[in-house]
């Protein structure tokens, strides 16, 4: 089974570290595509990052479908363009932020969520909303560390995120803490080592909901509102996805 | 004033069209600029069209922004884009679909919506969810009209709606109808005559919705989570986006 | 156009200010009869003095109708009396409340409100709860202050009502503020230079709603609910009534 | 105990009828005083007719304070001015409607309400949500009958009640009925008998909540947002409420 | 009338103590039975100890309707076995914690709860979710005391729940406490002279819904989902329920 | 990795049948052990049968926990003992009826339910509302099978559920179909094929689940309310639990 990881940003160097962390908990026999659109923003921070990089997912998607990929994972916390996404595709395909929220609900009655920049905890709680979980998170918190300071080594990222995932653990009577960030994917033994609770983490979580729909015959519908789009003209740049 | 009316998809009819509504509701001295983009789908009819359009519509803000617009309307249904499109203005920006929702609740406790296709109703749920309305709205009904059969007078568009308004009517236990398309900005008293309730049509609501913002100087708040994306590099075809 | 703005109390300098402060946004050609009951509690706050004060209200409404205005305003944050009265007229009818509430989400994802005495909190929130805006409001917060002491230059009302809009600002993770009450019409911006972020203040916000409804000539829907109360005998005091 | 039964329209023979259902499943000891405001609609079908009962209800409560009475209830299924009459007493007060709700849910999982005229259903379903119990009703239905029809033995009332019942038991999936006006308070034992399910009938349950209430020495909070309200000058017909 | 008061936990002397209360708030002619499980947990703090006790609940029921009780009382805050218990009688059914929450409704608008040990919250809040009162309790807060220590005089358990009640008074906006634990049933009134706002226990509350719904012959619905359970073989130790 | 899935009824052929089932879908290196408390009702159709058959699902995770079982699987729809079962070991425990509604709501974003008896439905209404589908699932549908006819070949029980499901296909407006009933788990691909949009098993669903759960070394959260139960004593039958 090729399971393509959809990074929506354009930095490599989480692209590397997110294809690193899909491929350490795939089963046997699962291929892990880690791969991110040429075009978009390096960190996705905002509505508008996410707006622009829902078009790169769309794309990668396609390239995808030409490949044969066998499910797809959208390696971002806010899943962006998971709707549009699963239009294209009759595989299945998953978003780290959902994947992190069912899994969390597994084994705790209530969980937090951590995030890296308090402007996007607004996109976490719009998901739960959307997602039904709204119940089952006490808190979204923000480490207030940029995206890319998980791709820099000397910065404090880690040791900020564990102190919020400590608060998290000491004040929210909580089960589990939620990672929210794609690039905090090699960061889940460290912390939970750190802060001794579990650490629900979305894109190991994603691979496992792949494989887990793909192994069971279960793709997006396409009966109803997932259907493959209607055919229509696209035009301008866009004219190559006329049909 | 200058009112920026952003027609999503890219049929210029429709954009005419659209534009002449808003005109004819528009204050005296409030111009509106009805505007499409150059690339785009020709429709917008699911979430794959939503997701390539967001982007058209940030960048028709974005002219907006360099041409002194004072406020913006995002004129497809779904409201594609609308919180990416808040953090690039200071200006009130307003979509088509919460602009009637929210004036719907003004004169009627319970609406119906009526908009196009089937498979676009889960689009009016999930936005009517993420608004507060869910309780307000008794049911979205689709009249299973492509959108674009809307600037086609041969079609029986009009006629299919009109019947489905009066199903919502007689039904419904209603008070007002939302009507669920930008394409049907010219029909609302056709239909309103036909039907015999308050019609509330979206680019017409956002009209004077933009106008009472700008006149109240309440543009989108620039604190906190609609604030202006932070300064980055975007990659690619995108590259033009970075700072 | 005629709008009367119902002051709910009967405090002649409140009225005088809501007057004030609905002519200065009042669209040119928009004429506003600002009017309080004779009769009634010279302030609200509380459910009693809300339920004496709807009565006010509604005769309000029918003094408006027979003096032809084209729309209402129930300036009482409470909203009192609001459904009531739009049965009374076909004309709309909007409450203070509601207008900032509806507002504030357009420019913000999330807002708290601050109003004036904790009892009153309560009104909000079931306010917030019916509109179906309760989890787009952080927290309604109470600078305790009597609503009277908006009206005593002397009293330290101002200072009190910034102080916890700064709080409301640094704590909640809002990105605006709804003030809650009719009696700070005149204090929106004083506050906003204050407190740094934008201010939706009711009366002003209902005031470009009630244009914006009667230009789009959606008045209250005499379809269903909210259809004129049936005929009927009335006894006693209200004996007039009867038809 | 002194129970005083508040009719809050001005129909003396729908008072005699609600005080008679009253008595009659009141305890030893527990006294019913039926009454009804001498100023008022005949019928309570309308949000307006709402408004003005409410005044009724708090001048009853007020002539109940000065009586000693122990305990009120509000006689009209919108429960109209109960949280003002809740300010006005540290005695317990209930609604027919909250009442009916909340036995219903004790002997079932969900239930449906038939109540008079359709108009009405959104009054009940406003207090549905706000009390809490929307999930726990299946469907509000209306008989379609005026209120005072109930008054007339020559009117089908009945019969059209028993119908809306039955097909409430047959298509809801329902364990129980609630009966959704004080005027159906002497047809309990008839519906039931016809209909073969539990119906719930405000009065009586209100009756044995306030018994319930009062035995426990469980009156209305005086703490916070129910305490009595602050005094104040009132004016003009209302100047004798002012302190 | 007999009201079975069933204490799921196997500890005598919360029983003794929970029948005394109940007989203390009973109505003249109602016999108070109190009875617990021969099998089980002394006491009930978890969901695991729900489960077991949930057994001797229905056991409970089974041996009431051979002694033809009239109503029955599950005198646990957790209300275990509730919907099992309905499903196995045609008398009404009570929790003691729905039962506090209904009638804390009822005389504010707004409470908390004060229960022992912080893993059971979630209890609480799965109830108050269930039966539709989220909105309704400000907060579920734990005095972080074993459940048998309310039986040890030594303890310092009540001083521990009076400190947690002020803090709920004083922090949470509220207007009455709810107690959150059977074994509390003896301490309502020394709380609520120590806290000064409304307090509301369980089992006292129960007593009264009890005689109430049995006093309108309001036993729980047999028909839809609560009807008797089907006759159907059982195994091993629970043969002797076959039928 | 050792699987327990534990079918909460004593009918054997079931459990061989669901341990088929699950043996199908699991991966290379996953055991199955089917399994079932020997005491117990044959079939679970109500909330009393659910009661009885929780305490046999403790007892299996017990034996689980002896066994050094990896993971467990609860196989009756309505999950019972749930919560119970995951205090019990910090192993991941899923239930099918909650791996179903996961699964179904990444494939589709409107599914139904299919289940057995009427009155089971509201089984499944609870477990949607408390693990936050409500929303996803359009409606619960019984086929009014007894549970048991699913094991006589000579019952209609397969054409009158794809009867059903074909309902839902062509009323609901959905995506996917979640099967209601463990006894089901053979039949998904029978019914797939008649039916022709994604069918959910839970059985199969939370085989991958738990696997998933496992590989990810995420087993249910020792921290909080899901910690193992205090030590106590258990008296009579269960004396054996004491610590």
């Amino acid at each position: 089974m090729q399971i393509r990881v959809i990074n929506p940003n354009t930095t490599a160097s989480m692209t590397a570290k997110i294809g690193e962390a899909a491929r350490r908990v795939a089963a046997p026999g699962t291929i892990i595509t880690a791969t991110n659109p040429t075009s978009g923003p390096v960190s996705i921070e905002s509505h508008f990052d996410e707006a622009i990089s829902a078009l790169g997912v769309t794309e990668e998607i396609r390239k995808g479908e030409r490949e044969a990929a066998d499910g797809y994972i959208i390696a971002c916390f806010g899943d962006p363009g998971l709707l549009a996404a699963r239009e294209l595709t009759a595989r299945p395909v998953v978003g780290i932020a959902e994947a992190a929220f069912h899994l969390a609900t597994m084994i705790s009655t209530r969980f937090s969520v951590v995030t890296t920049l308090g402007r996007t905890c607004i996109i976490a709680e719009h998901l739960l909303q959307s997602y039904g979980f709204a119940h089952h998170c006490r808190r979204v918190r923000a480490a207030e560390i940029p995206v890319l300071d998980l791709e820099d080594d000397g910065a404090c990222a880690v040791s900020r995120i564990i102190d919020e995932c400590r608060r998290a653990r000491d004040e929210d009577g909580i089960g589990a803490i939620v990672l929210g960030c794609g690039g905090m994917a090699d960061l889940t033994e460290e912390i939970g080592q750190a802060v001794g609770l579990p650490i629900v983490e979305g894109v190991t979580a994603a691979v496992k909901l792949v494989e887990a729909l793909a192994s069971l015959k279960l793709g997006t519908s396409k009966h109803g509102d997932l259907a493959f789009p209607r055919a229509k003209r696209f035009t301008g740049q866009f004219e190559y996805l006329s049909a």
